[in-house]
């Protein structure tokens, strides 16, 4: 497969490459990094980056750009909810209605959440919860649309252990999730057959 | 209890009525309707309401303005996922972080939803799943944080019985919910002791 990796660089994006690099092209893209530059956060970058490339077999994401904004529900407004929405959310949500034209038949999306609802568990993140459902509420909605067999899921690592030190405090107590395990999800979602799923990461059954 | 009931003229705001009034009072709000004038939609409208009302055991919300942009993914844009966001999901959000204050401890909140993820079951609708998804998001990261003992649940009713012949079309063949059991769900959530809940109905199981 010819496969669109964007956020490449990152701890998720580096363990995709390790995963399926070996069996599959990969095609990386980035802000700052990767074989073609693009702002997740500007529909017209998203535009450009997909003239500039060859047909494809798989889009996956590995960066949402601003996870959110990480704050007090009391201190919450209508403009620090757009954070979520204009760079986690829609920057996912253009990358796949702009993408759609571009993926041979069959061919795949693979979109990155996160911290995920009913399992609320910690304060100062109901921004990153409402984005992360909504690009769920996507991605089953979608599956339902797409066109010519295109598949769509999203995977959802809660707290990754290689960013223990970054998020951790957010997250006390909750199970650590390896980056490879995470890019198994991935894989799991370009090489496998299901559409409209969401795989979970990092719970306690 | 004193209860705002956001909506009363609808058919759930109605069917919350005959469920309720016989034990609580219930004060009315909506746009054309009710004891009180309000746009969901307008901000400053949410606050100007809640300036004018005493304080409150339960505030509950049967309407949520526009449900969001219903047409093609195809044909989806930034643009038209807003519609969904300012107005079903944001002004519930409005309704919550401006009446935290208004609301005596022990309070609750009850926000409406609608189709959820993750069954997808019909096109046309991702602006829709997005923002009743992002809705379950918000209420389950607010149910970690409201103070006082606060609580905050959604009810998600699929495709009314009494909504059948302006829906329908859109869900053809999901089992139909009366306004009565959506209702009762209110009922549940402010008479009942739970939190971050979404309670389903108009699914087969």
């Amino acid at each position: 497969m010819k496969i669109l990796l964007i956020g490449g660089s990152g701890n998720i994006g580096r363990a995709i490459v390790d995963e399926l690099a070996g069996r599959h092209e990969i095609i990386t893209a980035g802000r700052h990094h990767g074989d073609v530059q693009m702002d997740i956060e500007n529909e017209q970058s998203i535009i450009e980056m997909y003239r500039r490339l060859p047909r494809l077999d798989a889009v996956a994401v590995a960066t949402g750009g601003r996870n959110g904004h990480v704050g007090p529900l009391a201190e919450m407004s209508a403009e620090r909810y757009r954070v979520g929405f204009d760079s986690k959310l829609m920057g996912q949500v253009n990358v796949v209605l702009r993408g759609i034209e571009k993926l041979n038949d069959g061919g795949s999306f693979t979109l990155v959440g996160g911290a995920w609802q009913p399992q609320a568990i910690a304060p100062l993140l109901s921004n990153v919860y409402m984005a992360n459902a909504a690009l769920e509420g996507f991605v089953n909605a979608a599956a339902v649309e797409l066109p010519r067999g295109l598949r769509i899921n999203l995977v959802s690592p809660l707290l990754l252990a290689e960013s223990e030190a970054e998020y951790g405090p957010l997250f006390r107590g909750v199970p650590l999730v390896e980056a490879r395990q995470a890019a198994r999800a991935y894989s799991l979602s370009m090489e496998g057959a299901q559409t409209g799923q969401t795989y979970r990461l990092g719970r306690f059954d």
